[in-house]
């Protein structure tokens, strides 16, 4: 296997009209915002306590620990938007800020290496006793994923020691005879060895991430037989009831070839088993992977790239159940498969992972944030009626409006990590060339057989299929342009150097060579607006349709068709219609159709169910991207919509 | 006001080719079966543990108690039903069994007249400390019910001095200082109060239970404030969350016009809310049950009178809002709206309020119980897909297939107890006449101005229309013969003694007069099946029609329709053709209907959405009473079908 890399986000500057209003949004909006929610100053906002619990920790404050077992992975996760962030937008202030929350990590972390805010104020000297419930390994992950990209922009080591000590003391703890057969209850930490690997060399830590992989699933399972050691104590109330499989350790993970369990927890281990595969070059392991991917994408993922849909456990539910009101959907699960997807392309060098990845971003990520960058969802509903979505009863996950902050804050933090990194998701490269897989207006600088060049991308995409690519360097450059032909382009052109050009396309790829300094590649998309149906398994979208263009997905609010969005029936016969609004949600493409209500008439007055007939009147239907939804107004959605029988 | 008084269940004989099937089933095996789950004698069956629990509390053995808080009721429900059933099938063995384990609750009921198993064994003296949770008047109220029932068809007073003893000792604690605020978390003791007033005549129950009504919601709201009470303790884990609305106590309850909460509590409380209302002549009481009748009928019920929509905490969520899918329409909750709607039409002499209990009795009670009478329906859904149907999933609390018996047992001895007294819903009775609400072949018995009637009445309701009614007896009935006209009858006509009559109608009931010895009633109701539309307002039925034929709701099976229900079209512009089979389901009339089946065509393979295109295939629908849904192979079930667009 040969994997193609991320470039690094200090080459690259991304400067577009669709992304720059959400990536620009996290070192202006989002970053500070986070920065005062961890330390609950945001009035209104759910309490974070996180960095007081790191504090408490390191004996510089006294009180008690509070928030969930996991509340430390916030910190973490928004120190590594943070390295994300400085790597493109250097910013002395926020860096320093960064290291004075560096440091109090450090001073929390115990002499043995050890590193979880809630097991040293709770329980000192208990450590990995729950690994079902505890999350330390978990916490311990996403520190070594702050570590790692914090030490890659700034070169301090501080994050990166303290997070070599706890990998350290980790590697003792899970190869002493007592924990030979344990995993983690939440997976994490396995793709976060893999990059502590890559930046120190240590194979020993891609040895333990190997392991943790390999552990998973066998009998007897560590994880089922756990709460029968001496002084296990319950953390959460009801996990006595989880199965095997909600942590997808019920069989061998190379015998998985269904997604399974807690959605955010599988999408997590398949990135890590796609990371080690690689390393360890398992095919078997790779194998697994991929049929994942395919039961994911096939017959378990919303058209959004949402998954997991179940609101309780938050989990995959069972093949083609996908039901749109009462979705989960949440916006760590589609970062995960995001993250899964992009390991997957690198290491097959096959664009339809990056299909799966951009469905993700471009929808249920970016749905997961407001425009201010204040305001976040957890859960992805593909249909919501406000009035439904009640405390107390099974709509109670889904929230009508985005919320200031969560009790269990994994998203926010999740998105903004995902947004600060997204030139990692733009362009990869190999001794074959740059592969550009988002197109994305900005600039990537290259060093390509030792001489130097830039690319500058300039498009209006994903509402326009346009997309101009120029070299400018050091003469005639090494290696292709390996651009991505997503597939639901309908046709496309090629013009290289002026001349209309077929470029071999290998998985997904078309490939250009012979480009030197001042060279030009046009490509032109052909990615209509167009209606889409669901496999007629999927019944929750039986005698639906959707709106997608190109990777975007289209949704109906109530503020542009009114109410009862469930009256309305979209004409799949007529045309649709595009229209760029400049002062609409920062700019957007809108889709008009053409449809119709449908009403009963007939039905007597105060009469729930009557005999009655159904008429149609005409309707005129406004669509704004599905990631803009709940921007304006509160109010009903709906991203499938009643497809007028012809 | 004038109440209709229900008649003897000893002067009904019930010999009904619709109703038989359930009814005979009550003596011949659900008494029996259910007795054997109560002694955890059936295998593969929940444990019960109810009758131990008794024997523990008197002393007669040793062990743990067993089961929920609330587990006492099972064995009171299944008392009442063996007394409904004994009031119209002597069986001295049955008798027996019964007296011998009255005697049992007697040995544990503790000298003060207090009498809860869960408590007496667990927390001896602490008494009534956790109403919000506990359920010892709920406990207590299905006693009373059990002992006046067995008091009046036995003449035996063991049982009925238990419940008076322990009356007492309630109406002494709960007028005391500490407690003249204090209400139960769970209704059913207010409505018990008053059978008890009414077997007994002592006052103090009626005032009782007024008290517990009029108490309920008022500031400062004792169930809110109750953990503060020192020694205070948690039964349930998530209880803390429930808010007050959950058990109707957020506001005094002639100030509530929404059902809201728990649905089976809430009807509970209407019921006694309508007595009440009755014996106090309090009007405002009255008309609250009006506006909560209206509510529930018009925003909240399904069309099979199922209500409480919520799988979590099976309660009322929003106007409108009655998924099918993910329905709860608890068995319980219907049995407790038949309860509250006989009340209502008995206090008010209105036949719309029969309408709505026989819609709940014929659909979502007879669904609750399988057609041998062994395995039961807690959650009615509206359409099940059995996959889906998981276990740790958002519709974990849906079962595609009814239950030997249930951990929390509520919905079983429930569903024996109502059809044991289904006599109770045919036949009302005043100085103006004999009132015929429910169209069940059999004979009832009467008493008029010191004369003997029998009234024999002849039907295949709710199959077929016609309805013939001969009174037998001593010369001239004093009285009327009032006669329901169901709301969802078409057209009816009357024949009285041979000549085609046209009767007054008031309040929905015709009435007949100068009856004597020989004469007949023939009714014919027109009553085709037909289809359905549900107020627009009511999203999930949006573009769905529903088959009804007069009270009876018709679904689609998997069995005979194939699999994908979700795919078929139902064409309303067709006719619909009803066929009475003898050899199905134990004789039912079943309909077929015209319809299609979409199909999308040119979706790539493997693809989960993409551009196709809708094709439709005609299909014959065949369609079977609800209530009978499962009782052949499982498979899917669906109520709402697509409306084929014209």
């Amino acid at each position: 296997m040969d994997r193609l890399r991320s470039c690094s986000l200090r080459d690259i500057r991304i400067d577009d009209p669709f992304w720059n209003k959400y990536t620009q949004l996290v070192p202006r909006e989002v970053i500070p915002y986070q920065w005062s929610t961890l330390n609950d100053s945001v009035e209104g906002a759910e309490p974070s306590h996180a960095i007081r619990n790191f504090r408490i920790a390191a004996g510089m404050e006294t009180g008690d620990f509070y928030g969930f077992v996991f509340q430390d992975s916030d910190v973490a996760k928004w120190l590594e938007a943070v390295a994300y962030s400085l790597s493109w937008q250097p910013d002395a202030g926020l860096e320093k800020r960064a290291d004075d929350t560096i440091a109090v990590i450090a001073a929390a972390q115990q002499p043995d290496g050890y590193l979880d805010t809630y097991f040293i104020i709770n329980t000192p000297g208990r450590e990995f006793f729950n690994l079902q419930e505890g999350h330390e390994l978990y916490c311990a992950g996403h520190m070594i994923e702050a570590g790692t990209a914090y030490y890659k922009v700034t070169g301090k080591r501080t994050l990166l020691d303290v997070c070599i000590r706890m990998a350290d003391h980790i590697c003792d703890v899970f190869h002493r005879p007592d924990h030979l057969a344990a995993v983690p209850g939440h997976e994490e930490i396995e793709l976060a060895l893999v990059k502590l690997y890559e930046v120190t060399g240590q194979e020993k830590y891609l040895k333990m991430a190997k392991d943790f992989i390999d552990r998973r699933g066998q009998e007897p399972n560590y994880l089922e037989n756990e709460s029968k050691n001496p002084g296990w104590t319950q953390i959460f109330a009801n996990m006595q009831d989880y199965s095997a499989d909600y942590s997808q350790s019920d069989r061998p993970v190379r015998m998985q070839t269904r997604a399974e369990g807690h959605a955010v927890r599988a999408v997590y281990l398949y990135s890590a088993m796609a990371d080690v595969a690689y390393y360890a070059h398992d095919e078997s392991l790779l194998a697994a992977c991929e049929r994942l991917w395919e039961d994911i994408t096939q017959r378990q993922m919303y058209i959004t790239g949402g998954i997991g849909s179940s609101g309780i456990l938050e989990r995959f539910t069972t093949d083609y159940h996908l039901p749109n009101e009462g979705a989960y959907a949440e916006s760590c699960a589609s970062v995960g498969l995001a993250l899964f997807c992009r390991r997957m392309s690198q290491i097959t060098h096959d664009a339809k992972y990056m299909d799966t990845a951009e469905t993700a971003l471009c929808n249920t990520v970016l749905a997961g944030i407001a425009q201010d960058g204040k305001s976040f969802f957890y859960v992805n509903p593909l249909a919501v009626w406000p009035e439904a979505c009640m405390k107390h009863t099974s709509l109670e996950h889904v929230k009508p409006v985005r919320q200031k902050w969560f009790s269990c804050a994994c998203c926010p933090p999740n998105i903004a990590r995902t947004l600060a990194s997204l030139g990692e998701y733009c362009y990869f490269e190999n001794e074959e060339g740059l592969w550009v897989n988002l197109f994305v207006s900005g600039q990537v600088d290259l060093l390509r057989g030792g001489k130097k060049f830039t690319l500058t991308v300039k498009t209006r995409f994903p509402f326009d299929g346009s997309v101009s690519m120029t070299i400018r360097g050091e003469g005639a450059m090494d290696g292709k342009l390996m651009v991505r032909i997503p597939s639901y382009v309908k046709a496309y052109s090629f013009t290289v150097k002026g001349q209309e050009t077929r470029p071999e396309v290998e998985k997904g790829y078309a490939a250009i060579g012979g480009l030197s300094d001042g060279d030009t590649v046009e490509v032109k998309f052909s990615i209509p607006a167009e209606y889409v149906h669901a496999d007629p398994k999927l019944r929750a979208d039986e005698g639906r349709v959707a709106i997608r263009k190109g990777p975007v997905v289209y949704c109906l609010e109530e503020t542009d068709n009114g109410d009862n969005l469930e009256q309305i029936l979209a004409d799949t016969a007529a045309p649709l219609c595009e229209e760029y609004r400049e002062d609409l949600l920062g700019g957007t493409l809108i889709i008009h159709a053409e449809g119709c209500r449908s009403m009963i008439e007939g039905l007597p007055e105060g009469c729930l169910y009557g005999t009655g007939h159904t008429v149609y009147r005409p309707a005129e239907l406004t669509l704004v991207p599905y990631a803009y939804w709940d921007n304006r107004k509160t109010g009903e959605m709906q991203v499938w919509m009643r497809e007028k029988f012809h």
